[in-house]
């Protein structure tokens, strides 16, 4: 009798024990090559890094803090990720459905492609890659690209075809080299993003231009040719500072890598 | 015997399960009013909440969700916020370390006042404000700043007095009515600021201005006195977005109130 009552007791406690680890394992609670005690190793706290990162206080950095690997790499493949993302989605749309359409078809939003409709996360679980944690392989990541595979960020498609049916158009302007237009383009079909008023690639013009520099120029020419641009969304900052960048700027986690 | 080995067990697995509850207490993973199955009420994941409001995406919001309200109280208390900030001074010094002093005293570093220099968690904290979840009080928060008791943040008390040890002046420039210059001056210089260069408050000829326009009205009339802003530190995008924003920005953290 005595035993029952215990194992009844042992029974609960264990399924307690397991629902608090398994709200352990959740994304954002991670913190690797974590002492006891709560002590940090190496004083680096990944979760205010990625803060200083999210909030562009940290620049021009080169490579993701080696102890903070696991915890990008978790926080990447987790849902905390996908929770970040889905309240820039939400908070774009809902400032969406406040704005006016003037009915020209002129108003449009400036999309990102890496990290930003696309993910690169199943590159960057690569164990030569490591999510950052290892130097940028331009050959390895072109090789990646060329096979058109990346998957979308679920959040900003839907954000990308609700817009298209509010009645806006979207452009895509991205970093990645002109050469690959076809792929990414075939690509981005794939991954559910039917339509787009432009796909702009860094062509042989823009040699040698900062993400800045490059960006600006071509946000520009959009302004120019009589294009609003009322919302952009990007990974990194480099898609939402300089010269037009549109009336709301909406970032896009990205704690792998830095674009100066 | 039966009986003691589930004791056993059991005391074991008690003291696991404390383990793990106590992890969980700590700030950055208190999410309340959490229930079963990690649903979030309302829908709301107080983390990437914050996370938009640190990077600007979520805008002219006018009061803290009620579901993170101790989500953010927790956070403003705790040791997440603490060492949010430290990354922040450390991302700051890092930046100043490198910097070339002209040496005619015209470098000069921008900070804001409340969140920034100083912390008004202790008025935040009061059961009648609620950390921002209830609707802001002028009168009440204006009594609290009449008082001059505001703590220092440690981590940016740290940063400005570093700064001046390298030979840079620091501006105070705040959205405190003029009215309160003698006692904000007290409470600075009891929390630890010792000099400034400026303590520039909001004057009668900057009435009706919005936080970006009054800031960068007067970062440029410091430019046009020959200063140089190479830094700029602030708790809200209201500080460190306009005109003569400062070579490098600096994100203070701050989940309770947003300055348009």
């Amino acid at each position: 009798m005595a035993a029952s009552v215990f194992l009844i007791l042992f029974a609960i406690t264990v399924l307690t024990c397991t629902a608090a680890h398994d709200f352990q394992t959740s994304i954002h609670l991670l913190r690797p090559r974590q002492g006891l005690g709560r002590q940090l190793v190496e004083g680096v706290d990944c979760l205010s890094w990625r803060l200083a990162v999210e909030t562009n206080n940290l620049r021009n950095w080169q490579l993701v803090p080696e102890s903070c690997e696991s915890y990008v790499g978790n926080y990447m493949l987790g849902k905390q990720y996908r929770r970040d993302c889905k309240v820039v989605a939400d908070a774009a749309l809902e400032y969406a459905s406040r704005l006016n359409l003037t009915g020209d078809g002129k108003d449009i939003w400036v999309f990102d492609i890496d990290e930003t409709t696309l993910s690169n996360s199943p590159y960057y679980a690569r164990t030569d890659v490591q999510f950052g944690a290892l130097p940028y392989n331009a050959t390895k990541f072109n090789e990646w690209v060329a096979e058109g595979t990346a998957p979308a960020i679920p959040a900003v498609r839907y954000l990308y075809n609700k817009l298209v049916s509010l009645g806006f158009k979207n452009v895509i302007l991205s970093g990645t080299n002109a050469r690959f237009q076809d792929v990414r383009a075939a690509n981005l079909h794939k991954a559910g993003y039917r339509s787009w008023e432009r796909l702009i690639l860094k062509g042989d013009a823009d040699k040698g231009l900062s993400a800045v520099a490059y960006k600006s120029k071509r946000r520009t020419e959009l302004v120019s040719q009589g294009y609003r641009i009322v919302g952009n969304v990007g990974d990194q900052w480099s898609d939402l500072l300089g010269a037009n960048a549109g009336s709301r700027t909406f970032k896009v986690p990205d704690p792998m890598y830095y674009i100066a």
